[in-house]
């Protein structure tokens, strides 16, 4: 019975669909497919699939709103064990998902870990990375409240985190429009020029500072809660597969284009130094690279002076890099040159 | 500097730690040490970890609950694909985390779903799985509202499943009291013969009701509910790891020992018939297989009469098989000759 059952769903999946495994559709695809069939009539759901962060209205005036994302780590895809220290790979495994509810604005409060380990792995090894989780869940103010652990032959890391927000207050990846600036906060491309020197030559002299960006993110929990309880956003999402790519997802869920200027693309003096040694373009990886964890949003020209006056005071570099355009307008790079270009790749996809 | 940080841990926890792998602390071991560091002072935290479940006050009322599961199952662990038939491990990767909320008495709500999926996994093996969580996720009224998904050697799913429940209806491990009967719902064992019946001789006719046990579970959230809303219940859990050491768990939670008469497990036709190919014991299995996901509750004894007829009404069988005792008396095992014995190994349990 169950072998024809699994042949009946593989006919009727060779009559629909004309690719054939996961590397074909990629990451994006696959998640594609999976919302297509969902449709949500729960009222009390404000953001289903399509955001990183979940959105339910809770209590009996629905003014609050309970956030939940997740986020999964698995070795050798994620982390490499020759070159990450447990403690590290505890408090990354957090900021990452402490980066999703900082990019809705929202206050990170609980967290649950499932966790596939190898059975020979070291108590030390444990020790020491529930030692990083925990300082970092101390820094940001979450508890872990619960979990699972499972045998497994890789390192398995996933993150719940559960947060709360004023619903009035939470930013989205829709709400951009035509005319608002974009910004990014910090110097994206140094947390992946990090692990690129990591990769090449190991923990080398001179580069800890890139290295410390891929190893040990630091979330925009603060920067996120100042911009939202401010309304001075109309969108907002956070860097985690790269510039581009993450732009793209902002402009597709807020139905509008965009112009970059590659110049304005704030560059780290350590990113400048170690790029050339890599690629020929100093931008690509900055465009393309992914992990920043950094703050992308939009916000109207009038709010240019209040947005560098809060940078100055939280001392975060948040720079202005485009504009919003009409949908037509796609996503336009202006070289320095004043030639523009539609890229082709915009960054990281797993599975392709 | 990491480097240095790293061996600074591990010359620490050489100094704390007698012991130097999971295989030695085993799953439990390891649970009892991250739980060791951890005390909360959120009030609105009603149960953190040391449940299944956690449980955290919503509202302005604080009448109702939030409660959060979450469960990983990993490919040649938890499930082998030479068995598996993909729509079979979508419900399954949903209802043991329905399990756990049908537990407490909760209702379930909303899920996210991480996956850990190799680059060749064929779309028909995605669209099958989704189909078989989509459907198992309308049967139970849960909507998927988010999740992640990475590239994966091994298929990795993990489930974050939210539920709710009024605070005063939701049950615990703790609050077993001297005196109190044991119940169990279904009948258990079924399951883990199924598995053994897989692994040694496949799909074979006439066992198909153990095996579709294994593969396709049924969480018990109409009981649950029902057990919780009555108010019957003193303590209750759900038999993920096995009848025995889930039965420890709700002691030790309790401070409570119990009597067990291992002639009152419930044992179903199926089993019997197929036990002795497997064990001279025919209670073995029944005792320590686990993913039985069966309720297991506590509850005074001039409530019999009304939970038999519960279970009548709702047609699910349910079984007096044991009685609370005072804590001195740890598990208690009485034989069908009506000698007793305290069992050594209790069930499964990861790592070791």
């Amino acid at each position: 019975m169950i072998s024809k059952k699994y042949s009946k769903d593989r006919i009727r999946s060779r009559i629909t669909d004309t690719k054939h495994d996961l590397q074909e559709i990629g990451e994006f695809g696959l998640i594609h497919r999976i919302r297509r069939g969902i449709t949500s009539s729960d009222p009390a759901l404000v953001q289903g699939i399509g955001d990183d962060v979940a959105v339910i209205e809770v209590g009996e005036t629905a003014t609050k709103a309970l956030l939940v994302t997740t986020d999964i780590l698995i070795e050798d895809i994620h982390f490499d064990l020759s070159w990450t220290d447990p403690s590290q790979l505890g408090r990354k495994a957090l900021a990452v998902n402490l980066s999703d509810i900082a990019s809705m604005g929202g206050i990170p409060k609980y967290f649950l870990i499932s966790l596939g380990l190898p059975k020979n792995l070291s108590l030390s090894f444990i020790s020491s990375f529930y030692r990083g989780l925990k300082k970092e869940a101390k820094r940001f103010r979450v508890e872990l409240i619960g979990g699972d652990t499972s045998l497994s032959k890789k390192i398995v890391i996933n993150i719940c985190l559960l947060g709360e927000g004023e619903k009035k207050d939470l930013l989205f990846r829709r709400g951009a429009r035509v005319g608002d600036d974009l910004f990014i906060s910090g110097t994206p491309g140094d947390a992946a020029l990090g692990l690129r020197i990591l990769q090449k030559k190991g923990k080398i002299k001179g580069a800890e500072g890139l290295i410390k960006k891929h190893l040990s993110p630091c979330p925009r929990v603060e920067l996120g809660q100042a911009i939202a309880k401010r309304h001075w956003a109309t969108a907002m999402i956070d860097v985690s597969d790269g510039l581009l790519i993450d732009t793209s997802h902002l402009l597709q869920e807020s139905g509008v284009g965009v112009r970059v200027w590659e110049d304005r693309i704030p560059l780290s003096r350590l990113y400048q130094k170690w790029i050339r040694f890599f690629s020929k373009d100093p931008f690509q990886l900055a465009l393309s690279g992914g992990e920043d964890y950094e703050l992308l949003f939009t916000a109207p020209p009038e709010l240019r002076e209040r947005i560098s006056s809060l940078a100055r005071s939280l001392r975060i570099p948040i720079t202005r890099i485009g504009e919003i355009l009409p949908i037509k307008e796609g996503l336009r790079i202006i070289k320095e040159d004043g030639k523009d270009y539609s890229p082709s790749r915009l960054g990281f996809e797993h599975f392709k």
